[in-house]
Parts: structure tokens; C-alpha cells; sequence
């Protein structure tokens, strides 16, 4: 089983810690990036884990933090479940090209953060996903198999890819409507992967709640481009760097639900800006948007319990704009 | 009239220079950061440049290199010229919102570099466009003026936003088709603006040939969103790092020719993917799109000739993809 870690902050001060049984256990060393953790906080995790001369830390004294502090770049994958395919319209089945995208790194918060939602935003949306983070910098075509997974991918973390689905779906590309500040809650644990766990990427369970109510809720088995081959994919294409995030794309159940007419005026060119906004004007009706005041619950875990990524909680609030 | 800067490797060394009618003189200081280049080496490069103590670069010896290393992000503006948004088969006035999207870091070449084709593109294009560098960190939602303009912009770059459409075109997002390595040539000059330039911005002439062939042609004063514009929206949106990189749209002129109708077929969801493919065979009856072996040229200048980002020029070679 793979050792899990935290980043909190306690009395204005960062930390990191390492998890055992849901109770974090402060470190002495806090690397200020991801090479160095590996480098550095892995060798005293280890040994305080062995000598036991660890201290608790109290939950309600800290603040927990995304526990990968600064991707250089969040990658995403678009619709990669069926059944979120079927919700947004789209064929069911596995497609001929594995959609990709990317968040701003700056929309990156505690997994207990706040979800500001600015306040042109009308139409916020939750994306439970499976999150991988990039062990060592990828800079050339690769080829990425299961034996050498560990090499490149050096373990799992929780997000939650909030979508302002007005901005989204009305501007075509989408970088905007998913990158604003506070849209993807990270953590609260990094699960480091051993070889034994590769297998079980495809046997973990996602379940989102909003105020108690189960929402989305899905199997990885699911994924339909899996994360070697989407690895395999980039490689190709883009550096990643240590610490870099990719997210593997949400299940079905989101507040978001289009005919393919609706999907297909959305993303047409030649349909006028009015018609878009009437699709718009029909997912107002829709009951599972977020609200202010609302409570997002999410979590990931394997069928087995050997991996838990433990539990994000964030509530909704309004953010003013300040520009005339 | 601002300085003027380039990078260059000479004999494995990496280097910093001052740029002066077209000539480069070698600075002492080479900053691993664009902040500590505004820092460091500006004041070198002042004093120098008044002392003309400085050691002329035979430019034979050297290899020039993107004048902005390594950017955290690209940030671009799409379909922001009306000639660019007829010739893709969309209406030409400035559309109800400013398309945002985002190439991957790992883009950026030299000016001077080769263009590597994957061998699995096919539609090969150019896009030459405006770079704004950004000053400092932007890190919340702020009011850009005329004013403070350069409180948040340093300077300005010559870019080329080289697009693989069949990869571009056929998957809805355009992070891939625009993110392989050495998409994104940029230089030879970063031009540090002063405040008597800050209205020049409207006013600078773009121009790209292929073999010779002038295929784009025009005025930043045809930008639909205007920077200021689109920097007051980002800001609302997501941080900017000093050293980024927001490219400002391409005008007409590029190789891709698309009707309303092969546009409306590539962006929509319902069409089927067979339908996509036979917009992209039509695609490759066009004469226009890059062949291994062309060269691209590309200039951007004030009319006035007081601002000149300089000229690239780059080669299209073929990259052998090495997966199976």
C-alpha cells in the first residue's frame, strides 16, 4: 500500500504531513516543489513512519491544502465516461479521438476551499475526476507501458473540475468557463503509488454529493481512453513537468443536461448567438446547478479501501467583480 | 524608443543581448527568469548601451532563441481579425465574446528553428501573431488602463501560432492541434515598451510569406478585442506570471479556407465523423498548407519603423513519430 500526504497550513505556517488512518502526522521537511518531495520528504517520511516519532496534527487547528502546490499545467480530458456523453448529447461509445484541454494552474484550491463563483457566472457545474500527477518531466514522444507506468506517473490525487457551463458551452473553447480562481478543489490527499497499485487505477469508486445527495457516482473501469494511452498521447505532444496535473474526465450526473440539438446549436458556428442563449435560458430550469451556500462532497477511493484519496467539502460563495 | 533584446547560444553557452540596428551586442548578465531580467539585466544593458562598451555577435556564430525562455503559459485569442473569421466560414464582426484558448508551453521555439511536422499531421498551417509579455504576476481581478498598461505588459513579441487543423479541426479543442513541440516560434526580439508606444500597439504591420509568397498581410489596428480589453478580462479570470505569453489572434491569409457550412460540420456534435473527414480531404485540395522543405518568413513592425520585433525564419521538416 502507498503512503498518502498532506499540505495544511497552521498559524499562517505550511506543512506537510503524512497520512495514516485519516490522521495527519506533521513532517519536519516542507519542500517548496514537487521534485524536492520526492526528493527529500519521501526519505523522512519513511523513517519517521518506522521510528513512530511522529506528532499528530489536529484537524481543527489547520487549514488543508491542495496537496500538490503548483502544477505547471492542469490537462484534462473532455467527456471520457458513456454516460456523461449521453447527458451532454453526445454518441455513447468510446470516440475517435481522445478530447483534450486544459485548466489554468491558477484555478487550483484546498479540497475544503470555497468555490467562488463570480457573479456573471449563472451556471456552475461540479465534475468529480480522478486526478494522476507527473512524477519526472516527459519532454519527448515515449512510450509509457504498465511496467514502466511508476516512472512517469507518480501517484493520484482527488479534483473536482468546476465548470461555469454559460461561459463554457457559449465560447466554444473551453479554458475559460473551467479555469476560473477556486474551479479545481485538489486533495485533501496525495496517494503515492507502489506497482502493485497500477491494476487498481481502474478499480476505484467516485462519488460527488451536493447538501447530502448523491450525484455522481462511477467506476474508473469506466474511463474510455485510459491513462496509458493518454499518457502515451501527450507525450507526443507537450512537455509535462514534475508535479503536473492530468485529469482523467468526470462520470455521469452533472447539473448540465443537453438534447444533441441542444449540444449541436451550442457548438455550431452557423447557429446565432440567440439560439445559444435559449439553451442557455432551458438549463436555468434544470434543478442541480450549484448554489450559493451549497455543499459539494466528494471522495475516491478503491473497492478494496487500500486506496482512499480521502474527502473534499466545499462550499459555494459569490465573487464580486470589481471591474465596471 | 525602447531597447531591444535577444537570446542566442553560442558554442553550447547561452547568452543575453542588447539589439541595435538589427545588430546584437552580447550583455554579462544571461537572467534564468524574466523577472531578474527586468531586474538585472536592464540595468546592465542601460549602462552598456551608454558606455557602447559593448562586444558585437557575429550572427554566423550563433543560434538565435526565443528572447522569452520559458513562458508558464500561452495564452491566445482566437478568430480575433474579421478576414481571419470570414476565411473560416464565421461571421465577420467582433463576435458577442473573445475566444480564449491555450497552447502548451512546450511550443515555443527559436525564431530561426526548424517547424517539426508529426508524421501524423496533414494539414499543416501558419498563423503569425501579436505576443504581449506579461510584466508581473496578475493574481487577482484588475483594472488595465491606457495608464498602467505597462505595469502589466513589458513588451512585445513576433509569434507564429503554427496549427495542425485535421488534429485542430476534427476534436473540438484546440490545445492539441496548436500545442506540438516547436508550434510556437517566438522572436528574435523582445521590444521593452516604453509609454509613447503604448498607442503604437494599434499600429503595427504583420506580414508572412511562405517561399517568398506574401500570404498574410495586415494592421494590428483590425483587432477585435483590443489587449487592454482582453487583459481586464483575463485578469477576472485566472493569474498571469511575468515572462507569459497572450497572442493577440491571427489576421487573413492563413491556409485553411472553410465554408460556413464545413466549419458548422467540423464544430458540431451531430454531424458524424465521416463527415468531418470528407471536410478535411477538401482541406487537402488547398494549395496553401505548409509541405516539408517550405520556409516561412514572418515580420512584425511599426509603420513608423520605431518598433521592429525582427524577422523568423523557419523551415518545415517531418518529426518521425517513435510509437507504435
Amino acid at each position: 500500500m502507498g503512503m498518502k500526504f498532506a499540505r495544511f497550513k497552521r498559524n499562517e505556517e505550511l506543512f506537510l504531513g503524512v497520512v495514516e488512518d485519516n490522521k495527519i502526522y506533521k513532517l519536519q521537511t516542507n519542500p517548496d516543489s514537487f521534485e524536492k518531495f520526492l526528493e527529500i520528504a519521501l526519505v523522512e517520511a519513511k523513517a519517521s513512519v518506522e521510528e513512530k516519532n511522529l506528532e499528530e496534527v489536529e484537524l481543527s487547528d489547520v487549514v488543508l491544502l491542495s496537496p500538490i502546490p503548483t502544477p505547471s499545467q492542469i490537462i484534462c480530458q473532455g467527456v471520457n465516461y458513456s454516460i456523461h456523453r449521453q447527458e451532454t448529447g453526445m454518441d455513447d461509445q468510446k470516440p475517435p479521438f481522445n478530447m483534450i484541454f486544459s485548466k489554468a494552474p491558477s484555478s487550483v484550491c484546498g479540497p475544503n476551499d470555497a468555490i467562488m463563483r463570480p457573479d456573471n457566472v449563472k451556471l456552475l457545474d461540479y465534475e468529480i475526476e480522478l486526478g494522476l500527477v507527473i512524477r519526472k518531466p516527459i519532454t519527448q514522444d515515449t512510450v509509457i507501458t504498465e511496467d514502466n507506468f511508476l516512472d512517469y506517473i507518480a501517484g493520484l490525487v482527488l479534483t473536482n473540475d468546476i465548470s461555469a457551463r454559460d461561459v463554457q458551452l457559449t465560447q466554444l473553447q473551453w479554458l475559460k468557463g473551467k479555469s476560473y480562481r477556486t474551479f479545481c478543489p485538489v486533495g485533501p490527499y496525495f496517494y503515492l503509488l507502489e506497482q502493485e497499485d497500477v491494476a487498481k487505477i481502474a478499480d476505484l469508486k467516485l462519488e460527488l454529493r451536493v447538501n447530502g445527495e448523491i450525484r455522481q457516482e462511477a467506476s474508473t473501469d469506466q474511463l474510455l481512453y485510459k491513462p496509458i494511452e493518454t499518457l502515451n498521447e501527450l507525450a507526443q505532444i507537450m512537455d509535462l513537468q514534475a508535479g503536473d496535473l492530468v485529469l482523467t474526465g468526470t462520470p455521469g450526473g452533472v447539473a448540465m443536461q443537453l438534447s444533441a440539438d441542444e449540444m449541436n446549436c451550442m457548438t455550431s458556428l452557423v447557429s446565432k448567438f440567440g439560439e445559444k442563449v435559449e439553451v442557455i435560458q432551458r438549463q436555468h430550469t434544470l434543478g442541480n446547478y450549484l448554489k450559493d451556500g451549497d455543499i459539494i462532497e466528494a471522495t475516491i477511493a478503491s473497492t478494496d479501501g487500500s486506496i482512499d484519496l480521502g474527502k473534499q467539502q466545499n462550499v459555494v460563495k459569490t465573487l464580486q467583480s470589481i471591474s465596471v
